[in-house]
């Protein structure tokens, strides 16, 4: 597999190759084992051109007849998405939010895996959830260097989220996904995603109020 | 203002538009009364170009010289999004995530009201958290009907998905934002928005493989 070619592939585009990896496992599930691109897109509530094309993107094209192979299917998004030898994540404030991600996540992924939570709470370093130690926040260059991992969860209070940031792309991290409600900044070389969950919420009564 | 005006607007724009009151926000907390496009950019990591179009399509142009008046922008824009009366919303599912988003939105939203809590395991529901009751989830169409909720977050644990938004449909939610790992679906006259964050912390994996 030619790994430059996937070098020009959107972002939108990986986002939906994870979210239609998680579709083919619910049909998996259900012991299906071909699937047509109209089913795939129906779950996701987008259109069938829109998941071909996607598809087509990283070279696959199933049969007019049995539609998509799920399991090669699968694990073609596999081989894209999933680094080899696997990843680690660290969670940055073990709050709710942080326990929410850690319950909701671990395990479901062979290579990516929630490997530390850092938190300024004395009163956590005791715990372990889900598998998943917190550490002082002061020890995070050590045990992020220690364990290997690059990428960290936003999920601190907004008004530490700079300072917070800060400590992470120091530390060495290398991608960021903010949960907090403040935009932060990163150098250039790390990768930022922001989540806003009051413009999703917005977004919703936006187009309830607009129904009425 | 003609509401028909704002039929037109892309979901992605009203996204946005939540998102530059934000931004207008934290710039206004800091004594800031003017703003230019691109300083908005900036702090979402967008194109000037992008804020200044969205901003032309709900009919608002800046002065050359002193860019916007962050209070007329964040009223307009307040015009556009809330609702005048206020909307109420519920959270289905009052596990770590439905506290978090509890804990994390409360208060900041005056049109925007999170008003009651369901679960279905009875030690959560003598608890208030952030001034929101949680009830037992068969009492959601009695509370729903009682206290005007049209929203509904979902929380719950993926293999609950289906059967939970089931009951918040018959119960009279127009509008879903579901955060479970599980893809849902509502009639056509209930808006849908659904947030996976297994896709969200995939997506930055991939980046932070790429760059190695």
């Amino acid at each position: 597999m030619e790994d430059r070619l996937y070098k020009n592939i959107p972002h939108k585009t990986i986002e939906r190759l994870s979210q239609y990896r998680r579709a083919l496992q619910i049909y998996s599930d259900k012991g299906k084992t071909n699937i047509f691109s109209h089913e795939i897109a129906a779950l996701l509530h987008i259109t069938a051109v829109q998941v071909r094309r996607d598809l087509m993107l990283i070279g696959y094209s199933g049969s007019l007849r049995k539609g998509y192979d799920i399991n090669d299917l699968v694990m073609l998004i596999g081989d894209l998405i999933d680094s080899p030898e696997g990843q680690k994540v660290a969670i940055f404030g073990m709050g709710d939010l942080g326990r929410a991600i850690i319950n909701y996540f671990q395990g479901k992924r062979d290579k990516l895996k929630i490997a530390a939570g850092f938190d300024t709470n004395p009163e956590k370093f005791s715990h372990e959830i889900a598998g998943v130690n917190c550490y002082p926040v002061e020890k995070a260059a050590e045990v992020i260097k220690e364990k290997g991992i690059k990428i960290g969860i936003l999920t601190v209070p907004g008004d530490q989220a700079d300072e917070t940031v800060r400590i992470m792309v120091e530390a060495g991290i290398k991608g960021v996904l903010n949960y907090t409600p403040t935009p932060v900044e990163v150098p250039d070389d790390v990768y930022l995603e922001e989540y806003n969950m009051i413009s999703s919420i917005e977004k919703v009564a936006f187009y309830v109020k607009e129904r009425k």
